[in-house]
C-alpha cells in the first residue's frame, strides 16, 4: 500500500498530464509501456552514433547544466556527450568551487540557474532523494534528470541495461536475471529491479552474502541467493555490480580475495548459467574483484555495448524529458 | 579635476573614434546615453532567453576566453552562457593550472592567447586596475571585458542592476536609491554609483557603519547614513551588498549578529522606505546576515530578475564591445 | 638498421594503405612529402584564423577528446581551439578525477571512450611511447594524436616550427639550424631533428653542455657544440628550448645564472649568427634564463608566429588524421 502511494506520488511528480516524462527521477512507478518507449527512442539514436555527422538538432538552443555534487567523470561525460549530440549547449557546473562554497544554499543556487534560463539540470548527489527534492520543492519547471542519488536510484543506468538486454533477449517475461554483489548499497540494483519488474521479468535473483543484501529483499519480489551456483542456475542475464573497495576494510566483507573467491564472476562459476547468458557490469570494472578478466573480455560480455547504449539512452531521456516539460508548461499557461 | 582627467583617460581607452565601446573596463566616464544604449540592447536579448531556441548568431566563429584569476563560478557561468547564446566558442582558461604557474608572465600568457586569434578576454582579477592594464599595455586589440577587478569596478554587475531598476522605475532623476553594507571594499558599489549618476539619479545614500564607508564618500556626490531608518527613508530602490564574512572576524565589525541587527534588511527596517520600493542584491545572498529570508523572497525582491537580466546585459556588452573593436581595427587599418 | 626497422614499424602504424596519416604519433619515418603536405594544409587554415567567422565545418558532428595525463593548459587549449574551429565537439577529460582514480585501467577507460563513439583522442602522457601503445594495443580505430609523450616525441610542436621556418626560409636544404639547451630530455628537440632531416636540412647543430646532450647525438646526423659562438656561427634558424627549472637544482647544471651566462640567447651571443636569422622558442619562455627579454621581443623573434601557426598546424593534423582514419576503416570494411 505504501509502495503504491509512493509510486503514485512519483507519477504526479515526473509525468505531465499527458503521461509524458517531464523529469526523470526514478523508475519506480513507471509503466512497462513508458520504459519501452524510452528504449525505442534510444534505439533510434544508436544509428546517430554510427553516422559520420553524429548530431541531431533536437535540443538546439537549449542549455543543459550538469550539477555533480558527487564527482563522476564517466557519468558526467556520457550526459555531456548525449546533450552535445542533441545540439544543446552544456554547462558543467563545478560544485566544489561554486557559490555553495560561499555559503549559498543549494536552493538559492538552483533558483539562480533557473533564472539564467537553463532548461535542464542533470543532478548527481550523495543524498538519496536529492533530485526528487529539487523537482518538487526548488525548480519544478526546470527538467530534472537524476544521474544517481545516494543509494536511491540511478534510472539512466538501469534503462541502458534494459536496452542492452532487449537487444539480446527481447522476451522479458521469459528471462531469468541474476544481480550479483553489493545489493544493499546499490542505487543501480534498485533501479534495475524496478525496470525488470515493469518489463515483466518474473525470475530475478539477487546474489551475495547476507551482509550485502537488504533485510527484506524478498518483499521486492526477488529471490535471495547466498550461493553463486544457485543464483546463476539457468540465468539468461548476469549483472555484476561494482564493489566499492572502501567497504572491503569494514565489517561487511572480510577481504577482496574472499569476495572474489565466493562471488567473483569466473569462467568456472558460469557453468550453471545458460550457455548464451549475457554478462553485464555498470563499469568501471575491478578486474579480479567482481569479475575475472577472461569473463569481462569474453564474447558473452556486453559491457562495452552497455557504454554505447548509455549515450543513446541519455539522448532519449534528455529529449523526451525536455519535450514533456515544454508540453507541461504549455498546458499550465493555457495555450 | 583629477576625476575628469581620469574619465577622459578611460574614454580614450575603452571607446573607439566613433564613440562605441571597444573594451568595457569601468563605467567611470561613460555617458548616460551610452549606458542607456547598452540597456536597450540588453532589453532586446531578454526576449531571446524566453525563446524556444535561445541563440542568435551575432558572435558565430568568434572565440571568447574567460580568464578568472580570482575564482567565481557564478560570474564565469553567466559570461559563458551569454557568449554561447551569441553562438561564440568559449574557452575557460583555468589560470591556476596554466602557464603562469610555470613562471610565465601574465603579459606573455595574454600575448600568446592573442596570437591564437582569441577575440575577447573576460577578465576577473584580485588587483584593482588589472583589466585596464591589459587593455592599455598588453593586448589592446583584443576586446577586454572587466568581470571585476579588486575593489575598483564590476561594470556588468552595475549595468544589470540599472536594467533591473529601469524595468520597475524608469524615471531615474526622480529616484532615491540606498546602497547598504560594505561600501568601502565594494567594486559593485563603486560601479553602481557611477552608473546611477550617469543616468541622472540625484539622491543616492550609502548606508553602513563608518568602518565600512569610504572616508570622503560625500565627494562622490552621495549621502552618508549610519542609520538604516535615515538611509531607507522614502527610498525607491534598496540595494544590499554581499558581506564578505571573512571581514567579520577582524576589527571592522564586531559580529555577524550585530551587523544583522543594525544593517540587516528586515521587514521592520523597511517601514521607512516607499511601499513599492524594490529590493536588490548582487548575490549570492547570506540569508540572516545582510537580508532577512522573508524579505529576500518577498514580492518586492527583484533578486532573481537581476540574474535573468545579467545574462542579457552580458550578451549586450559582449556583442557591442566586439563590434566596437572590429570597427576600431577597420579604421586603424585604413579600410 | 634498427632505426629503419623502427621507422617501418611506425609507418605501418600511423599510415593507412593509401599512405595517409590515420594517427600522428611521431615524425620518425614520415617523408618530407607528407610533412610538406601537412604544412600546406596548415597554410590554408591560417587564413581561417584571420576571418571574421573563424570556423570551417570539416569535423562537424565529430567528437574529439583531450586526454591529458600530464597537465598542460597551453597545449590542451591549442588543440581545443583547433578542434572547435573545425566545428568538432570537444570533451576535456579530467584524468585525475576520472575513473582511473577509481582503479580502472587505462585500457578499460579508453575502450569505454571508444564505445561512446568518440572519434579522436589527443593524448599527452609522461611515459614515452604512451600514444604509440594506445594506437597499437588499445584503440587502433580511434584516431590518436600525440600531444607529447615523455621524452619521446611532440610531433605537432615540431610541425608548427617547420611551418614557421618555411614562412621565412623556404629553402630547407640550404639552412643552418641551431637547437640550444636541454636536448637530452627534450621531446621537442627529438621531433624537430626528425622533421628537419626529412625536409632536407643538412646542417643541424645541438648546443649545450655535455650533461644536457645525448651521448651519441652525432648518430642522429647532427653536430654537437658546447660553445654558443660555434653553434650559432652562420645560423639561419635558432631554436631555444625551454629549460625545466627543476633540473637546475640537480647535478646536471650548476645554476640558472651560470646557464644563462653560457647558453642564454643574448644580443651579444647572436653576433656570430646570420643577420636575418630567426629566433624560435616553444614557449612558455623563461625570460633571463634561456633568452634575454630584448631578444625575445626583437624583430627577429618569431615566437608569437609559432603560436599562431600552432593552431593552424593542429587544425591540419586533426582533419587529416580523421580523414585518413575514415578511409582506413572504409577499406577494412570492404566498401
Amino acid at each position: 500500500m505504501f509502495a503504491e502511494a509512493e509510486a503514485a506520488h512519483y507519477e504526479r511528480l515526473q509525468l505531465n498530464d499527458a503521461g509524458e516524462l517531464k523529469h526523470l527521477l526514478t523508475l519506480d512507478g513507471l509503466s512497462g509501456e513508458l520504459i519501452s518507449q524510452v528504449l525505442d527512442t534510444a534505439e533510434s539514436f544508436i544509428e546517430v552514433g554510427s553516422r559520420s555527422i553524429k548530431k541531431v538538432p533536437l535540443l538546439r538552443g537549449k542549455t543543459v547544466a550538469t550539477l555533480f555534487f558527487e564527482p563522476s567523470t564517466r557519468t558526467r561525460t556520457t550526459f555531456e556527450l548525449a546533450a552535445k549530440r542533441l545540439s544543446a549547449d552544456v554547462l558543467n557546473i563545478n560544485i566544489s568551487s561554486s557559490a555553495t562554497s560561499k555559503g549559498e544554499s543549494l536552493s538559492d543556487m538552483l533558483r539562480n540557474l533557473e533564472a539564467m534560463a537553463i532548461d535542464m539540470f542533470v543532478v548527481r548527489h550523495a543524498s538519496s532523494g536529492a533530485a526528487h527534492f529539487i523537482a518538487r520543492e526548488v525548480t519544478p519547471e526546470v527538467a530534472i534528470v537524476n544521474a544517481g542519488d545516494g543509494q536511491h536510484a540511478h534510472p539512466t543506468q538501469a534503462l541502458l541495461d534494459m536496452l542492452t538486454i532487449r537487444q539480446y533477449k527481447p522476451d522479458f517475461p521469459s528471462l531469468s536475471v541474476a544481480i550479483i554483489g553489493d545489493i544493499l548499497h546499490s542505487r543501480v540494483a534498485r533501479s534495475e529491479i524496478a525496470a525488470l519488474k515493469a518489463l515483466g521479468v518474473k525470475d530475478i535473483r539477487v546474489v551475495g552474502p547476507d551482509t550485502l543484501l537488504p533485510m527484506a529483499v524478498e518483499s521486492f519480489g526477488v529471490r535471495r541467493c547466498n550461493r553463486m551456483s544457485e543464483g546463476l542456475d539457468g540465468a539468461d542475464v548476469i549483472i555484476t555490480l561494482r564493489l566499492q573497495k572502501e567497504r572491503m576494510s569494514g565489517s561487511l566483507l572480510p577481504s577482496e580475495h574472499e569476495f572474489y573467491s565466493l562471488y567473483g564472476l569466473t569462467t568456472d562459476k558460469l557453468e550453471t548459467a545458460k550457455d548464451d547468458a549475457i554478462i553485464m557490469h555498470p563499469g568501471p570494472i575491478n578486474r579480479g574483484v567482481e569479475i575475472e578478466s577472461a569473463v569481462a573480455d569474453s564474447s558473452r560480455s556486453v559491457i562495452l555495448e552497455q557504454v554505447t547504449n548509455g549515450i543513446a539512452v541519455r539522448m532519449a531521456v534528455l529529449s523526451m524529458v525536455m519535450s514533456g516539460q515544454i508540453n507541461a508548461r504549455r498546458v499550465a499557461s493555457g495555450e
